[in-house]
């Protein structure tokens, strides 16, 4: 239901991206060119001046080439250099005014004061006019007197003037006229016209339908590190610009509007390598491509930047249509979700939160432990932030009995000082008030002082507020301060707290939870980050020349060649022989073994049991005839055509679950696995991801599932072989890269788990081939 | 983890309690004395100057008797007059200081000022000095010159003059020392002393531990209904009373403390009795009888008066000793959430929702339609507020395609104007703006506007806020706005949206989502509201004779006898013989009719199938003698006493559910219903309620399970006999409100769902006597 305003989410123009990365790859991929920068490399060559990089729909115009993975997708994304369109030394104004009344002309006046203030020549570009607010104007882009690093696009149409600027050697543009791709299929093309005279310019740009916002005003008496915003829609992107307001430095605002060139991961890449950067913060409708923005988020976090963002898109409808039931079981919201926390952007909800969540993780430094205490002079408050803490997920230990006789020494003995850390009120306000504090600090287990102060009570709170923000100023843990008075005009909030860069300050405990865990979060996830993209296939593995033989293009396989494919790719299936006679299958079964399960077998055959086309537990050779002609019989008169019977091997009993592939519009091949069975099926209990992946993540899939204990074994079962169900996850993944495009669903359901050491079986598959 | 630091939640007092209104009955209960007032009757006379009506530790002294349900619990509460409380005539200071630097001079002196503010005769009591403030001391409460309304005992120990203010004829006390229940057990043991030193004055008391609160000065200027607060703490409270500052009016603030004697639910009853208390906000860290409050919560849903609250205690770890299955299934926070829901009360987490989700109660009229409309200057800005107030459940229907022409007279024909509305920004600079506005509030499906503000832009924004306030002033329609902004310094914000009442202003989206959401299920809530206390059992049923002599008081009952139990209330049983040979169990076999199955039986035995103690599916004499010999066998080998063996009738197949009771601290029997089966087991998808309730909330708590497509039947299997689970639900609260505390726990594991039309089976059962 809702549709991007900004363009991005146009679908035919990206499952024509999807499908250009689909094709099939039939051997080890060639890396061409140029070397590749090494992964980690943070001073990788950028391309100014040059041909976008990843992700435009003509990134396969690009000039250079990266190294590709085994399914044709880029593995490095060039990072752009953005430093002369942020600090530009000359620019052209195209369409500049000062008539009075027209739109343009405060928006020149703006540029006029912008440039000034930057130090940087502005050249009015106006068919006819000699001068604009008195600076002497060009009559064309030809005419200008130098090379400019940045044109300013003010007409409504800004496609005759790229070629002319490409030309003149511009180095960036920003188009502001809107009309494109946002407003339906007719500026959709238009979009992509003025795409593919951008690539053919040699030039970059930001926009259309963008706006000024990158050339604000920006504090510059602020310090510390910043955060730097990236936002397709300019007013989403305004509360966090007034955070400077607030004391919290802004370096960059990049308003990506339609992202015609030049999209939110190019700027999340630039701002990842710029030393004054602390966090990014992004507001996205739609993504432009999938795999550049993995990239992007893979380079921040290899550098340790955080990115936060908001995606709209949560109650997206996600139809897929899918054969599988995999395919059912996760929607498009939950791909992209899962593809952020793979590659540690943070997620959130509301620009209260971007706000909040950004700018402590660009100004704290990293934990010294993940325990959170929580102080107040209220027991009441001390106990309610205690609660909202520890249902958010963070850790409250208590405090040592050491700490808490070294805190009793201040706070009367019968007020709890365990964690959360009650002073009564009296304390604060006196010299007891900053011991207190720094003894909280002072405990090793503990990294986080949370304080929440619900209202101004100046004898007590004033003093309170001081001595934490002395307490931040002296120490290397972090102290939040939750400013609870809904009034926020009080001294002690607006000068005191708000005048420390070092305390951080909430207005709201929810908000400061949701920071402090993505805090705690983020550092932990870049501990242990490891970039799939170097572990990520390149070459085909021997398994794929046997599983393209397989492959019927357009077609869906019977059960029977599904399970080849899965065979080809080492995943056991069971025993199990087709056979097109009575007696035939009475033979298969002797060499199959008893008992054996039967089931009729053909392409687009799904739904079998529902059908009365399995019997299972057959001990006869008299059963399996019968069985024989009862499931041929029944398929006639269902009027379902058979290549023949399966005969199977009966497996033990295990875990079922479901594994399978499906196609993502944005990023291509997605691997999910859930619990099986009917009951599941109602819960829709599955984990997604985004290949590339590790093991890691294959387990943390499994540590997703609501219904994981089965799999540790409940009521006296046995553990399941959750290594083997893991090796399963990462052969599909590898197929699902090796096959590309060709596999377009596959569905193994169930996968029998056996007890630890046994292994795990698929009991039945169903593939689709594009 | 987390104690309450006022004293409410210790658990001896309320087991005491709980036992106390636990005594069985076993006959037709006696309604004594006066008559009690109608339900829904809003002018019931109140308690004032008598003890404590409901709820007290000592309730059972009460001298006027409420009628009783069939557990013996009451089904009306008194509302206490707690007018002369916050309104007193006369006021004596126990304890009154002008000595510097003592803390009760502050007091002192606050006291004085909001007497003379308030127009109240001030007595200072002190046994030496003459005069306090120069207003004149007597030396003792009998010396006082008049019946006090109010007695502030600002003493360290308060119990000695309580006897004395209870023969003054003191109608109210407050007790501000601390050192009470909220200190340990020493304290607890002080704090019953006191409660029954109360309770014997005739006076009411509130605290101690507590405070000023109730006495400070409100604004008065404010107009339109108010929010009365009640809170636990008092630091918890300031956040609310601090909205008087934003123009929201509050009437009354109740800071009970430890509740000795008046409690949380005293003030909720009155508060809902008040005219101009349009919602009532409450912070709660621990209830003090669980039935006072869903009387008062009954109350004030009668009377459409919102209840809001914040109650600690979500990670509350709700340890129970259970035997039973479903006694796992939910914890002590499950149950305060499930009665709140029940009762209509609206619980929030942080203190910013209580606020806001208050405020908007408090004041926005009811709902003339659920639809909500989200308008923007920005398309962004609208996607993404629309996609969060899907998520948040909201309904946004598209406006009507004439409705559509009608805004695309002012907004350009690119712009999406469904819902949400982009008016694309210029058209809100002049009168399109207000015009826009007008016509979305037109729509007859949309009851609810919500406008995001990002940020100041005065030549937009100004007019834009300015135009929302005054339709918001002409419509009956609710107007809401979110002032996006982190400064909140700016004149849009607190002269032209905080200067009107009509609209509701917001800062952050999550919170506005919140209110509205809370708002329109409030009136929904209101509109099908049906007091279950008006249809609770009052006497018992001809099944209750049958039930009382199967109870074995201390035992937990053999799965035979609890059969026999759930037969007693008309709950279906397979039929079935206990026998205690080969030979009879044979017999047995034929009468029930083959298939069988057989169980090994005894008290205390659990788990049967994990010990190898049931045989299913036996067809023949010769089976059913050898299942004889190994269940004896098994049993034997096991150490377990059986009092016979089981032969049961096969039961076709259903779904399986659980069905149980369990006894909470705070509420007494809940009843809980869930999906049975290993796999969840694990899940652990369970609801639960406290009776009494009716058939709908059974229905509801169906509709709560995650699993309940399971229900509807899936993969082509029938649908379930929902109406018969419904009934079992029934019989099963009848059975626990009957049975009281002599049924510790009841669990029907699993209870067989047939296929619609076809009834429900309960095939297992397990039953601990008290």
């Amino acid at each position: 239901m809702l549709g991007s305003t900004h363009g991005t989410l146009t679908t035919d123009s990206r499952r024509a991206r999807v499908l250009a990365c689909e094709q099939p790859r039939s051997g080890p991929v060639t890396v061409h060119g140029r070397a590749v920068d090494a992964p980690g490399n943070p001073g990788a060559p950028g391309a100014s001046g040059a041909p976008g990089a990843s992700g435009a729909p003509g990134a396969s115009g690009n000039t250079v080439a990266a190294e590709l993975d085994v399914s044709g997708r880029p593995l490095h994304a060039d990072v752009p250099d953005l430093d002369r369109f942020f600090r530009p030394e000359s620019v052209a104004v195209i369409g500049a005014s000062d008539a009075e009344g027209r739109p343009n002309t405060g928006i020149t006046r703006q540029l006029l004061a912008w440039a000034e203030r930057v130090g940087a020549r502005l050249h009015p570009v106006h068919p006819s006019r000699g001068a604009v607010f008195g600076v002497p104007c060009v009559p064309s882009v030809a005419a200008l007197p130098e090379q400019v690093d940045l044109a300013v696009l003010l007409v409504a149409d800004p496609l005759p003037v790229i070629a002319e600027l490409g030309e003149a050697k511009a180095r960036f543009a920003v188009a502001f006229a809107s009309g494109f791709a946002e407003t339906g299929e007719a500026g959709a093309l238009a979009q992509d016209r003025l795409a593919a005279a951008v690539r053919e310019s040699g030039m970059r740009l930001l926009g259309p339908n963008t706006n000024l916002n990158a050339f604000e005003e920006f504090r510059t008496d602020l310090d510390g590190p910043a955060i730097a915003l990236i936002t397709q829609s300019g007013h989403q992107g305004r509360p966090v610009f007034a955070l400077q307001e607030l004391g919290i430095r802004l370096s960059h605002w990049a308003p990506t509007g339609n992202e015609a060139d030049l999209e939110t991961a190019d700027f999340i890449s630039y701002f990842a390598e710029r030393p004054e950067v602390g966090a990014i913060a992004a507001y996205v409708e739609g993504l432009k491509d999938g795999r550049a923005f993995l990239l992007a988020a893979d380079r921040a976090a290899r550098r340790g930047v955080p990115v936060v963002a908001v995606k709209v898109g949560r109650t997206e409808a996600g139809a897929r249509t899918a054969a599988s039931h995999t395919g059912k079981l996760t929607g498009a919201d939950d791909v992209v979700d899962a593809a952020m926390r793979q590659y540690g952007v943070i997620r959130v909800d509301g620009l209260d939160e971007l706000q909040d969540t950004a700018a402590l993780l660009a100004r704290a430094r990293p934990p010294l432990a993940d325990g959170v205490a929580v102080y107040s002079i209220s027991g009441g408050t001390g106990a309610h932030v205690a609660d909202l803490a520890s249902a958010a997920g963070l850790r409250l230990p208590p405090l040592s009995d050491a700490r808490q006789a070294e805190l009793h020494q201040w706070i009367p003995e019968f007020l709890n000082v365990a964690n959360p850390v009650d002073s009564g009120g009296h304390p604060v306000g006196d010299s007891r008030g900053r011991k207190i504090i720094d003894a909280i600090l002072a405990d090793p287990g503990i990294g986080v002082l949370i304080c929440p102060v619900t209202g101004p009570f100046p004898p007590l709170s004033d003093r309170l507020v001081r001595d934490l923000v002395d307490a931040a100023e002296r120490t290397d843990k972090l102290v939040c301060v939750v400013w609870g008075s809904p009034v926020g005009t009080e001294a002690a909030y607006r000068e005191v707290l708000l005048g420390s860069s070092r305390v951080a300050t909430f207005r709201t405990v929810g908000n400061c939870l949701t920071a402090v865990r993505a805090w705690l979060g983020h550092h932990r996830f870049v501990r242990e980050y490891r970039s799939p993209f170097d572990e990520a296939p390149r070459t085909t593995s021997p398994s794929f020349r046997k599983a393209s033989a397989l492959m019927r293009p357009g077609e869906q396989l019977s059960e029977h060649a599904a399970k080849q494919l899965l065979r080809a790719y080492g995943i056991r299936v069971p025993r199990e022989q087709l056979v097109t006679s009575a007696a035939a299958a009475v033979r298969a079964a002797g060499q199959v073994g008893y008992p054996v399960v039967m089931k009729a077998s053909g392409a687009r055959l799904a739904h079998k049991t529902e059908l009365g086309l399995v019997r299972i537990g057959l001990t006869s050779a008299s059963q399996v005839r019968d069985a024989y002609r009862e499931l041929t019989d029944t398929a006639r008169y269902e009027g379902v055509e058979l290549d023949g019977v399966l005969v199977c091997q009966m497996v033990e009993r295990g875990v079922e679950m479901v594994v399978g592939v499906t196609h993502d519009e944005l990023f291509g091949p997605t691997v999910t696995v859930g619990l099986g069975g009917v009951l599941v099926e109602v819960l829709r209990d599955a984990a997604v991801r985004v290949p590339p992946f590790g093991e890691e993540q294959a387990r943390a899939m499994l540590a997703e599932l609501r219904g994981r204990a089965l799999l540790d074994g409940v009521r006296g079962r046995p553990p399941a072989d959750v290594e083997a169900l893991v090796e399963v996850v990462l052969r599909v993944q590898r197929m699902a890269l090796e096959l590309g495009g060709d596999l377009a669903e596959l569905d193994i359901n169930p996968l029998v788990v056996l007890p630890r050491g046994q292994g795990a079986v698929a009991l039945d598959a169903l593939a689709v081939c594009r």
